[in-house]
C-alpha cells in the first residue's frame, strides 16, 4: 500500500483522470486536492459527482485514488496514493489509523476530540467529532456522501458509539450542489452530552452551536492558557461557550472577564461553571462586543485570549480581514499590564501563517508597545494536516508578553 | 517609559547614532539591531567598541537607546525603545522583567530554564540560564561586556545564587574583539548540579558540555515527547544527554535507543538514567553515527525525535543544510513503523521556518511515505524572541505521524 508500481495495480474498472503533462508534482507531494485546470481528460468523460476515480499521470501511470466532481474546482480529492483504488477498503483503513492516533496524541483528561479531521486523516470530505460517547458527523463532499452508510457502518463497528447525529451542512455542500442533512442518525436522541477536556467538565449541545457543537482544537491551548492564568486579571475575548475561562479558573485565575455578543454563548459558559462547580464569584460574564470591551481597558489585563471567530472567509476578503486583525490585536496589547501576556489567534483559512505575524507587528508599532513571542501556537494534534498540503493548515496563534 | 516623546528625553550626554532617512522603519518596528548601513553618522565619530549611544532618526527624533561597535555588521543592539536612555536603570528593569516571565511561564516541575535570553529580554548580548541555584552566565558583545559588573551584582540581587559561573565564549566574542572569559564569578565552583526538568533530574556540569551545559529550549517538546510515549519503540537520534529518553521511559516507552556519537554524552546520559532510578533495561545507549543508524532501521520506530545539532552555521551554509536535513529526515522517516510519529528539529538560525517544511516534503517525497503534521514545534517559552525581530528565531520543529 505504500509504494506506486506498475505491477501492483489492481485490474478494477474505475474510471480514469489523465493529468496534464507536468502538473502531477503537488500530487507526488501528497497533495489530496487536483484542481480541474490540471486536468487533461476523463475516461469516460461524463461522470456523477462524486464518483471514485483513479488517478494516472500523463504517461498513464497510476498515481492514486479518490473522488471526481465535474463542476467544483477542486475537481479530484484524493483518498489515497498508492496502488490501492477501491475506496472502501481504502476508508476502513484510514478509520482505523484515525482511531489508534488519537489513542496516542489526546491525553488522559479528554474524552471529546476531533476523531476525523478531513483531508488530514486521508478522508478528504469527512468531519466526525467524539463528545464522550456520542459522534458528531459532517459530510461535506458529494463523494463522501456517496460513501456515508459504509462510513456510517465503519464508525459503528470501530466506536460502538451510544449515538451518530448528522450536521452536513454549510457552504462546501452547495457548492457540491448537496442540500443541508441533519438529524440522529443511530442511537437516541442526545440533547445534551458532559465531555471531558482537560478535566473540566463541558456541556455540548450537538443538535445546536456552531461547527459540531464546540471548537476543540483549542484543547492544548486552553491547557496552556490554564498555566498562566495563576492570580492574573483575565480577559477572555470573544468567549464562545467559556473554555479559555474555566481553564483560566481551574489554573487559580485571580479575576475573570469573559466577554461575547451572543446571550445564548454566555448562558452555555454559565452552565460550563456550573458543571465545574465554579460558581460565578471569579468571573463577569459581559455581553458586548469584545473590541468595544477592550478598547476602555488599557493596561487592564495580566492574560488575554483573542479568539475572534474567523474575520476572512475567502481569499478576496485577505485585505479587509487584514485591517480587522490589525484592528483587534491593537486594542488587545494597549489592554495588556504590563508584564501582561497575550493569546490572539487566527482561524481564517486565508488568513495565516506570516501573514498574521506580519498583522501582529503592525499592531505592535500602532499600539506603541514592546513585545516579544513566547510560542507560536496551532491547533491541538488530533487535528492533522497532510505535509504535502499547504492550504490545509488554518489556525494560528501566538502567545505573546509585554517587556515594558 | 512606553512612548517617545521630546518632552521626556533625559538631557543625558550620550553619543548619537543618527540613522539615514527612511531607515529607521525596522526600529520603530522594535527591532533591536541596526545594520552599520542605515547609519548616516556617529557623534562623535571616534567611539569605543561597546559604547551606550541615544539613537535618532534623520529629524533628531530620539528612538531609543543602545550600544555601540564600529567594526560589527550589527553596528547597534538597541536595549531600549523610549526615553528612558540610560543603560544601567534599563538593565535593572530588564532583570527584574525577565525573572517575573519564568514565575508565570515555567511549570513547577522545573528549576532549570534560560533567565535571560538576549534579545528576546531586552538584553542583547547577554544569556543566563538557570540550574537550580546555580547561574551560568555568557556575556557575547562589547557593550554587554562594559555592564558586566553591573549585570551580575543585579542577578545576585534577583536570585541570590548559590553560584554564579561565566561561559563567556565563541564567534560572536571574537568578532567583537574580546577574549574568551570562563570560570567561578561568584560562590564555591561547582563540579555538577542536579535540576529539576519536568519532575525528572538532570545532572549539569555547569563549566562542562556544549552552551552553559544543557539544551532547554527542548524542556516543553520532551514533555510531549513523554506524552506519546506510552508502549513505544522509541529512537532518540543524537541523543546528547539523553533529555528526550528520560521523558519517553517516564512516559512508559516500551523501548528506547539513544543514539549518539560522543562517547561523553552517553556517559552523560548514563547518569541521568541513574539519577532517575530508571536503570538500563529499558534502554540502549548506542554510540554510533544517527545517520548511519537509521539507514538500517526500516519501519522499525513508534516514536523518533531527530535533534541534530545545527547544520547550518551561516547564511552561506544554507544550501548544504538543506541537503543534509533532507538526507537525514529522509532517514527518519523511513525508520518510521506504520502510524509511527517524528519529531524533528532544526536549530540552524539559517535553516528555520518555511525552509525546514520545505526540506520536510521533499524527504517525505524521497522516502516515500505519506505524512501529517500534528503540530509545529518550537522553543520553550522561557526562550522569548521580540515580534519586531525576526531574525531571532532559530529552533523550527514538527511532530508528523505516519498515515499508512
Amino acid at each position: 500500500m505504500t509504494m506506486v508500481s506498475a505491477a501492483h495495480e489492481t485490474p478494477a474498472a474505475l474510471p480514469r483522470v489523465v493529468l496534464k503533462k507536468g502538473r502531477e508534482g503537488p500530487v507526488r507531494g501528497k497533495n489530496p486536492w487536483i484542481f480541474s485546470q490540471a486536468i487533461e481528460r476523463v475516461e469516460p468523460p461524463q461522470l456523477e459527482p462524486g464518483a471514485a476515480v483513479e488517478v494516472r499521470d500523463y504517461q498513464q501511470e497510476l498515481l492514486g485514488a479518490g473522488y471526481y466532481h465535474p463542476a467544483t474546482t477542486i475537481a479530484v480529492r484524493m483518498l489515497s496514493f498508492g496502488a490501492q483504488t477501491d475506496l472502501a477498503t481504502i476508508i476502513d483503513a484510514r478509520i482505523a489509523a484515525a482511531v489508534r492516533l488519537r489513542e496516542r496524541a489526546v491525553g488522559a483528561g479528554s474524552n471529546c476530540y476531533r476523531l476525523i479531521n478531513g483531508d488530514g486523516d486521508g478522508l478528504s470530505g469527512l468531519v466526525v467529532d467524539r463528545y464522550a460517547g456520542v459522534l458528531v458527523v459532517q459530510f461535506l463532499t458529494a463523494g463522501m456522501d456517496r460513501m456515508r452508510n459504509h462510513v456510517l457502518s465503519g464508525l459503528r463497528r470501530a466506536l460502538a458509539p451510544r449515538a451518530i447525529i448528522e450536521r452536513s451542512a454549510g457552504a462546501v455542500r452547495r457548492e457540491e450542489g448537496l442540500a443541508d442533512r441533519a438529524g440522529v442518525v443511530s442511537g437516541e436522541p442526545v440533547d445534551e452530552v458532559i465531555a471531558l477536556e482537560n478535566g473540566l467538565r463541558i456541556a455540548v449541545a450537538p443538535g445546536r452551536g456552531q461547527k459540531t457543537g464546540y471548537f476543540l482544537d483549542q484543547r492544548e491551548n486552553r491547557r496552556i492558557a490554564g498555566g498562566l492564568a495563576r492570580g492574573a486579571r483575565v480577559l477572555d475575548a470573544y468567549c464562545y461557550a467559556g473554555g479559555f475561562s474555566l481553564a483560566a479558573i481551574a489554573g487559580g485565575a485571580g479575576e475573570v472577564i469573559a466577554v461575547d455578543t451572543s446571550a445564548p454563548a454566555l448562558q452555555w459558559a454559565r452552565r460550563n461553571l456550573e458543571l465545574n462547580a465554579m460558581g460565578t464569584a471569579r468571573i463577569d460574564l459581559v455581553c458586548e462586543d469584545a473590541g468595544r470591551f477592550m478598547a476602555k481597558s488599557a493596561d487592564r489585563f495580566d492574560l488575554i485570549v483573542l479568539d475572534p471567530p474567523p474575520l476572512a472567509r475567502s481569499r478576496k476578503d485577505a485585505l479587509r480581514a487584514q485591517r480587522l486583525y490589525v484592528e483587534l490585536n491593537q486594542l488587545a496589547m494597549r489592554a495588556m499590564a504590563p508584564g501582561g501576556m497575550l493569546m490572539t489567534f487566527s482561524c481564517s483559512q486565508h488568513f495565516r501563517g506570516e501573514d498574521f505575524f506580519a498583522a501582529l507587528r503592525t499592531a505592535q508599532v500602532r499600539a506603541g508597545r514592546h513585545l516579544r513571542t513566547l510560542s507560536r501556537l496551532g491547533a491541538a494534534p488530533d487535528h492533522p494536516v497532510m505535509l504535502g498540503h499547504i492550504e490545509g493548515e488554518y489556525l494560528t496563534g501566538a502567545l505573546l508578553a509585554r517587556l515594558d
